[in-house]
């Protein structure tokens, strides 16, 4: 039977539910939906990284790197994401962030799917991935 | 050329378009996004567990739960989950009904994403999941 | 390692930002969400079919066909076909469509799952798929 892992990195707050920030079975890498929340520290409730998209997407970002990493890959090897804004607004501003960081990516990028729902109160964008290693 | 198989609960009701509940490649076991209807009955329609969060939850993930069976899987095999909820309010309610249900997990939990968005009227919740299998 | 192709239709334009249209490592082929847009022509903005549903539905599915197609399978290898719709009173309309579209499908058809979301002024249907290729 194929092992199938959890994978929390440090930086993470325990999920607020039964579930996992990611999780590996066989070559795919599944990532949670991810916010932009800052590094868990004990004792405090999770902490948006700012109240602006800039600050949150990059945050949110580096959540899913985090555990792309911990899982044993990286940006390299996603091939989905999925990135829920709040605002048709954020589209252009979301997007030039979206390509600075994406600027150095050495694989084919990923897809994605960008669709615009209600989020909590304070969230303006949720990303998830899903990667195949190897 | 690997086989592709739909899978269809007894407890199911015909798909309302051309898409299967399930549907079976390889490893890969995908699951429809399934809402809170009672297992189907000869001449009646699609008929919600009850009106409350809680009844649609758990008869949604009840059905979930048949489509992870009917094609030779479970709860342990899921990797993602999908959660989309209609109203942000319900997040506490819907983690406790949650948590509950999958109290005796005993591989990692599935990875999560739950977003806000709108359902035909009277449904509060729709779940999917993609399952790999062995 | 397992190679990751990029796959661009001709028909399609240069997304808006760092991603592929459709992207195929190992047999694991993901098409990016997919608008109503005709096909791209040189100087001219991403124009949408029409302003119906059934101009942006049958839109949107040529364009998930061309890139599943680009990437070396169909609609017969996908296993799952997410559906953005932005008014729950289109359920219905967009079910006779796709029924009609799916006509003639040998394989057993993917899974789906259908929300409602907002998206960009003028964009009624959104419309991805994964593929389990082989």
């Amino acid at each position: 039977m194929l092992p199938k892992t959890a994978v929390t990195p440090d930086t993470h707050t325990v999920p607020p539910a039964t579930f996992s920030h990611g999780v590996r079975k066989g070559n795919i890498l599944q990532v949670a939906g991810q916010v932009g929340f800052l590094p868990a520290e004990d004792g405090k409730p999770p902490t948006p990284a700012g109240p602006t998209l800039r600050e949150q997407t990059l945050q949110a970002l580096a959540n899913v790197a985090a555990v792309l990493e911990a899982g044993g890959g990286s940006w390299e090897d996603a091939v989905m994401i999925r990135v829920y804004l709040t605002d048709t607004g954020h589209f252009a501003e979301f997007n030039a962030i979206w390509n600075d960081y994406f600027a150095d990516l050495r694989e084919a990028p990923a897809a994605r799917t960008t669709v615009y729902v209600g989020l909590p109160a304070g969230l303006l964008v949720e990303i998830d991935a899903l990667a195949v290693l190897g």
